[in-house]
This record gives C-alpha cells, sequence and structure tokens, in this order.
C-alpha cells in the first residue's frame, strides 16, 4: 500500500534511486509496471544487486550516481522514529543505500506501521565493517555499551558477505537516546565503513496501516 | 636511522604491527634480521600486502589481530604535527593501518625530519571511499572547502584499487586548523571508509634529522 502510494510520488522523466529490502521490492515491480504503460521515461538507480537485479527484469533503464543527479529515492527501513530518524541495514545494503539516499534531491521512506518507534535501538544497529577489524570494533562497540554480534549468512557458510566485500555486525544498544551523535560516533571506530542509522535524512515516510496510509514529515 | 632505533624498542615475545611504506619497509627488514640473529621470537600483524610480503621474505611468524593483542606497532607518516597528529595514506594503506596502530597498546611513528609539519594539510589528506561514491564524495569534500582528486595508479590503467577494492581520493584541504574533528567529519561522509587523519594515537614519534635521533613525545 505505501509502495503503490510512492510510486505515485514519481514523475515523468525523473531519476529515481531505487531502495532495497521487501517493501521496495513491491515499490520497484509496481514502478516498472507504471514506466513501461505511462512512457514514464525514468531511470533507475539502485542501491543494491537486490534492485539491480529487480530494475533490470522490469526494464526500467539503470544509471548510476556519476552520470546523473537523483530526484528521488524511495528505500524502506527496519525502524523510524518520531522525527523519522531510522536503522537501515537489515538486507546489508545500507551503505550504497545511504550514499545514494543522502545524493537524492528528495528522500522517501516507506514502511508497514509495524516499523514506527517511540526510540531507536529495539532493532540492533546494521554496522558495516571491514573483516580484519572484527576483534577491535567488538571492542570499542562493547565499551559504547552495544552486544555485538557477527552476521551469518543462510546459503553461504560463515558470516554475510556485502555487496562490498565486508562484514555486518549488529550492534544491539539498549534503547538509543540521542541517534545523530551516535551515527558519527560508529563512523569514527576505526574499520566502520558505514553503519546503519539515517539520521536527519529522510523528507518523507509512508507508512502502511491497517486505517490506510499515514504520510509523515 | 628511525627505523633502526625503533628497532631496539621491540622486546622478546612482542606482537608487533608491521607499518607501510618506504621507512617502514626498512623498519621490517631490521626486525627480520634481529629477529632471526637474536631469536627474539616475535609476531607480525601486517598493515597491508605490502607488510604482508616483506614479513613473509623476513620469515617474521605472521599472525592477525584476531588472534593476538597487539604490543606495539611501528608505522610512517607522510606529516607529523607538534601534536603528534599524523597524515598517513600516501601507500594507500590507512584504512588497515588505523584498525592495527589504533588496537596497538603503544604506537610509535617513524620518519625523517622532511616530515615534521607545524599544521597538517599540505600533503592532501588520502580518503578511501566505496567507488560508486566518488561524485557525492567530491560535492561534499567541495563543500567544506577541499580539492579533491582521484588517485590514478601507475602500474595499472585507471585508478588505484585499495587492498580493500575501493578507491583513494587525495583531499587537498587549506591547511588545517583542527585536525580532530575533521578526522570525524570526513568518515561521516557517506561512501568514506576512511580517512588519513590520525589525531590523538601516537605515543611517540622516532625522527631521523641530520643531526641524529630525535624522540616526540
Amino acid at each position: 500500500m505505501a509502495a503503490l502510494v510512492a510510486v505515485d510520488e514519481i514523475k515523468e522523466n525523473q531519476v529515481v534511486g531505487l531502495g532495497t529490502g521487501s517493501t521496495t521490492h513491491y515499490f520497484i515491480n509496481e514502478l516498472a509496471k507504471r514506466n513501461e504503460k505511462e512512457e514514464l521515461n525514468i531511470l533507475g538507480v539502485p542501491t543494491s544487486y537486490q534492485s539491480f537485479l529487480l530494475a533490470q527484469k522490469g526494464k526500467i533503464p539503470i544509471t548510476t550516481l556519476d552520470e546523473h543527479d537523483i530526484d528521488v529515492s524511495v528505500d524502506g527501513a527496519d525502524e523510524i522514529d518520531s522525527n523519522l530518524n531510522l536503522i537501515k541495514g537489515g538486507g546489508a545494503a545500507h551503505t550504497l543505500e545511504k550514499i545514494i539516499d543522502y545524493a537524492a534531491e528528495k528522500f522517501i521512506v516507506i514502511a508497514d506501521e509495524s516499523k514506527l518507534v517511540d526510540r531507536l535501538g529495539k532493532f540492533p544497529v546494521p554496522v558495516e565493517i571491514i573483516p580484519q577489524s572484527v576483534k577491535t570494533v567488538f571492542s570499542s562497540l562493547n565499551d559504547m555499551g552495544a552486544n555485538p554480534e557477527i552476521r551469518m549468512a543462510k546459503y553461504k557458510d560463515g558470516p554475510v558477505i556485502t555487496d562490498n566485500g565486508n562484514f555486518i555486525v549488529d550492534a544491539q544498544f539498549p534503547l538509543i537516546d540521542n541517534p545523530i551523535p551516535l551515527e558519527k560516533d560508529l563512523n569514527s571506530i576505526p574499520g566502520v565503513v558505514e553503519n546503519g542509522i539515517f539520521s536527519q535524512m529522510t523528507d518523507k515516510a509512508i507508512i502502511g496501516t491497517v486505517e490506510g496510509v499515514k504520510i509523515l514529515k
């Protein structure tokens, strides 16, 4: 439902950041249909191999951040607080998502209401790290009060490997009082590539609820 | 000369972080000789493929950060200010260097006196980035007053690729007044893996001068 409303936001000739995840999956498929039927002439910038493959399948022409500025990026979230700060990275794609969503003129989050929280942090913060830094990153995260775990893969042995060739550490914090400094502090740990806190970036959230779609700004 | 003095700092049975670069190259070779001759029984943790290969050649047994805590790390620098803040990354190895040097109980920098500066920043700050983020990182660096350039390779076509598979952007700033916040701010740009400012990390600098070796703490 949220995905359908988000598709309505996309106008002719726009360059669209294509987020990653199960909700965005619907968005990309619907956008592909609309693009073909109404000749919207859009271009897509994928945030992951998942969205790259979905865009290809739906015949959305693909471009890159280097070729075009992004008009609007549509992406999911694992948690959304009342200030529209997010936790993302359940799909291990948050590094490229942050690059692309941050670059977009307008960033729209789509999710169902189960993702709305008072305070972030029930969902562990995904942290992408250089594989050689596991021990030191764990030590720094422990010092910061988090309980870190290396994310293990399901259909390969050993850890999840990101699209960039790195590991994901899921850092369970007590509830997060202030995500803005935490986002910065996590990126200052040597070995951390990018973390899943997206603070001060979201322009609009489109939330699917049992009573219909709710818009938060 | 600085490398020789640094070798004297290494004691029996220590685990030693092996830095990267031309000065550290001497250090590793001398350490290898001493280790063999005096049966020091050290273990080395390389910060790059360069130091990995040198350690192998010199028969220094190699271990990892995951196996052992590091007693002392010895590394070079491209610039050193009077507070022992550094610019590193001329060799494109600063991400793993920072992980290992930061983890070491004691971090010693070795260099010749040409690397001493009043203020950092004549040497451009090397910034390792995810390849897809070139355009947005350039835009952020320009906003911060820097002049960024992608580092090009010499013995391959196109850009330098780091040991982690990423690009290096050399960011020429006006002289840097305060490296501590700049180090944090650079790491907060989406797409930045790690930058070459090493603030508040150095325990000792061993500097080779025309009048002999100078120790800074």
